[in-house]
């Protein structure tokens, strides 16, 4: 039975998400927005906030607003923990950036395991990560054994089991796949993990706000996440960095900076690390990123984690039942994993002519993501995007490759993300 | 003769810079504020500014802005160095906290001198340079050598350079002392520690945009330093580092990131940097504080740093000549050097009371900086601070102490800053 663009939007009607949609500002009418996981939308309360703190807080009150600034990594850090990440307070701190998030807990992680040679990742996970990862074994001399992975499914739990020894200091994956969206068995490979004595560290990055994450659960050791996808904290918001409580005082990081310092203000000398997750910070905290992740964390908490979880499967269900009836026909694969149980929030599909078919569709006023080589992303974001934009694009799509409109872009220019 | 009034007033009607005062926003009437060397102005061209890349880039344009503000980092890096640094371009990266700037051109420092066992630095130094130095000391069994600092005059180039000999990887110091404002003799401590075998690391966060600083011209090796002082760029605003065009290719930063890596969008596997400055870059860009930095940099470009070097001086004069007249005679002492060739563009003063003193002044609306154990440190920003409010400050200082109103303040709770 044929999906209707009648079903879409009773899809909307029935949804307890939809209002959130007003929640956000509006870019130029008509625009369908399918990247909420490249960079996540304006909120309408973020932007009144950031107005707020720009001329009230930093014009008027000066560094005196550091009196209640300095309070924002621990605090923002909390409200996430406890709204997307399954985490007590205490655990988690909003700071720096992924990249220095993930050699920050590494490291810590390896001088933990002094003794053991090996970190364990998989193929396909986010370049960064496998470069922090190789840069951090090249100055120790220790070996990185990366698990393959599959393209759609990422890497199989057993091969990464097989890959875990007695060797193995540290295990680092994704929750979700930045490619694929294949999500993880968090509790299961950390607890793999476990059993031969290493630490996990995961990259929650395409899963925080998309998916429900039990950290102190699952009895994870380390994790760190972006903001500036599905959190909606905006461009260049600082990363958040999880220390589950067992590792306090134990595990160090190897940036000994002034915002790791115990009573930071009485200047000493001698590095005196705080007793907590604090010790994890560095510099100077980026304030106007923190108020853009405290907003964000607010509008996720208020929809609920449960309720965005349902509309993220729905919504990428609905798009792999179009993607069958009318894109693979023309071409397209399903390259996500079709078990909406071990699927994040995107969707992608495959297509030779991707980056033509991405650019063609831009200037069709839909926005997704290319994903070298073959990959087209598209990143509902439960928060934000209607059944029937869905439906739209798709529609779209199928008509414009259809009519081979995309053979018209074979030449076009790479954007840079 | 003294000092009137009236004098200072004629002061800021001679002022070729008074008219940059109107180019930032007000706090309350009346506030005399002399801590812009802990958090700058903001500028009315930056908070425009924001408020358009908030709601047209990031509201409007999306992920799409990711084709501009992609090349932000090098593009406020070389509009820094050739403005404020002396730096031809290509060798300024905005990028991160100082912190973290400090630990990635510290360990790319110490990598390119392997078989060097010594840093040196000096007492008094600002808490995170000695926090990082002494951490990657700690994780290589390396030496950190501290030089003995004079409180007013920073460390004795005589024993800086005693302290320099063929076993010395690396020798980090700051420009301008964040205590009493002591200049460093940057060309020659660096040629001197040149003169070894060693690399230099200078901490501009007190000079730039304050002092003329020619790096290029003293063949500095690495610099960095913090952008939400002089530079007005906002709280928690990204940091800059300088990376000398002859070790591009050479050094290498240890936090190996997608935004070091030569064409990061192709994904590749395999740390690939660029060849240049682009390496030290680690993760995504915090766009609103480079527009932060890209503005304030404008502002003081055009002001012109000779200009803004004249006045700080100026200005620091003043305060010195009121500071003989009226508070030595009730306890105060002068602790920044009194010969302007070595004093960056703030006053520090000593007094034994200086908490009280220093809370006493918030009430009185002047907001000054308490660096304990007994230093008010007064930051009068050249682009933003009139003569007279040196003076009023100044005065109200003085028939405040001379009431004895200081001592109400001794038991007053420190503020965090």
């Amino acid at each position: 039975m044929p999906i209707e663009r009648a079903d879409a939007l009773a899809l909307d009607a029935a949804d307890p998400l939809a209002g959130f949609r007003d929640r956000f500002t509006e870019p130029e009418p008509g625009l369908i927005y399918l990247d909420g996981n490249s960079l996540g939308r304006l909120p309408r309360a973020t932007r009144d906030r950031l107005v707020e703190v720009i001329d009230r807080e930093w014009g008027g009150g000066l560094v005196r607003s550091w009196e209640h600034w300095i309070d924002l990594p621990v605090r923002v850090g909390d409200q996430l923990g406890t709204a997307l990440l399954g985490a007590e307070p205490g655990q988690v701190l909003v700071a720096d950036v992924t990249t220095v998030n993930l050699y920050k807990l590494a490291a810590a992680a390896l001088d933990a395991r002094p003794d053991r040679r090996v970190i364990v990742t998989a193929a396909d996970e986010f370049p960064t990560d496998l470069y922090v990862l190789d840069g951090l074994a090249a100055a120790r001399g220790l070996q990185v054994r990366v698990v393959a992975a599959d393209p759609v499914h990422g890497p199989a739990p057993a091969d990464v089991r097989a890959a875990l020894d007695s060797d193995v200091a540290l295990l680092c994956l994704s929750h979700v796949g930045y490619r694929s969206g294949a999500l993880a068995d968090l509790p299961g490979l950390t607890a793999a993990a476990h059993e031969v004595g290493a630490l996990v560290l995961w990259d929650l990055s395409h899963a925080v706000g998309a998916v429900p994450i039990g950290l102190d659960a699952a009895g994870v050791d380390l994790a760190t996440g972006c903001t500036y996808k599905y959190l909606n904290a905006g461009p260049g918001a600082p990363a958040f960095l999880y220390v589950n409580r067992a590792l306090h005082g134990l595990a160090r990081q190897p940036i000994w900076g002034w915002f790791g310092q115990r009573n930071q203000f009485t200047m000493a000398a001698g590095y005196d690390p705080e007793p907590d997750v604090r010790a994890f910070g560095t510099g100077t905290p980026a304030v106007l990123g923190l108020v853009g992740v405290e907003e964000g964390v607010r509008l996720l908490a208020e929809a609920g984690l449960d309720r965005l979880r349902a509309k993220g499967i729905a919504l990428t269900e609905l798009g792999i039942a179009l993607t069958d009836a009318w894109l693979v026909p023309l071409g397209f694969d399903v390259a996500s994993p079709r078990d909406s149980a071990r699927r994040g929030s995107h969707l992608t599909l495959r297509h030779p002519e991707a980056w033509p078919v991405c650019a063609m569709l831009i200037d069709a006023a839909v926005i997704g993501d290319f994903r070298g080589p073959d990959g087209l992303r598209l990143g509902p974001a439960p928060l934000s995007t209607r059944f029937v934009e869905l439906w739209d694009a798709l529609d779209r799509l199928r008509s414009l490759v259809d009519a081979g409109e995309h053979h018209r872009y074979a030449g076009a220019a790479r954007r840079v993300t």
